[in-house]
């Protein structure tokens, strides 16, 4: 298996970069297009645990559009051969303590890169 | 890409379980052995972020290994073909408030499969 090989990982940051971009803009459409649409997704949160597709697209559309903004301040991405990938980061946001940590594992699909399973929780300092 | 091949998620399972048992025992022999030997390998734990495989043996060295004993609420085993899984569960301790949740990726290696990635936080109630 093939490490971090360069036009994976490129493909991967692209997609890294598009969810960034539509959490912070809360741009529901993509966020929704780069979970994998099945039943097995999931997603802990840094309030609530979701299991399923639909369980987070429910959450995506409930979710209030401001106070998302936030900075990154390290990125890993890692890829095993061409089809799977971690993206973990940290991030800090405005008015809270302690650094937040967001894991993200990216599987390729028919339809392109989604996450199959995210974790997001706030390290306390 | 075939999800859940019978095999392959019976694989990762007995995998999952010694991990589980190490982890509760504090057989740091076995947690090391678990993790994937590599500097791309990362835990965000409950109080620290680990980056590198080094990085991650040391605090297992380090930890005081009393308290670790949790219950398991709930696990989502996932495979993706035959080489990439994802372990979800949900725990809790005896006098913490909240959930536990423990999110690991992992990678069949040469060696047998490997936590790549994980992410320990804890839900408060």
């Amino acid at each position: 298996m093939e490490i971090n090989l360069p036009e994976v990982v490129a493909e991967v940051k692209v997609q890294f970069d598009r969810y960034e971009k539509a959490l912070t803009g809360n741009d529901v459409a993509v966020l929704d297009e780069l979970f994998w649409d099945s039943p097995h997704t999931l997603r802990y949160g840094a309030g609530e645990n979701l299991y399923g597709y639909d369980e987070i697209q429910a959450f995506r559309a409930g979710r209030p559009s401001k106070g998302l903004d936030r900075e990154v301040l390290k990125t890993v991405i890692t890829t095993y051969g061409r089809d799977f990938a971690t993206c973990n980061m940290e991030f800090r946001r405005e008015g809270v303590a302690g650094t937040g940590r967001q894991s993200q594992t990216w599987v390729r699909t028919p339809d392109g890169w989604r996450v199959a399973a995210a974790h997001v929780s706030q390290l306390k300092p």
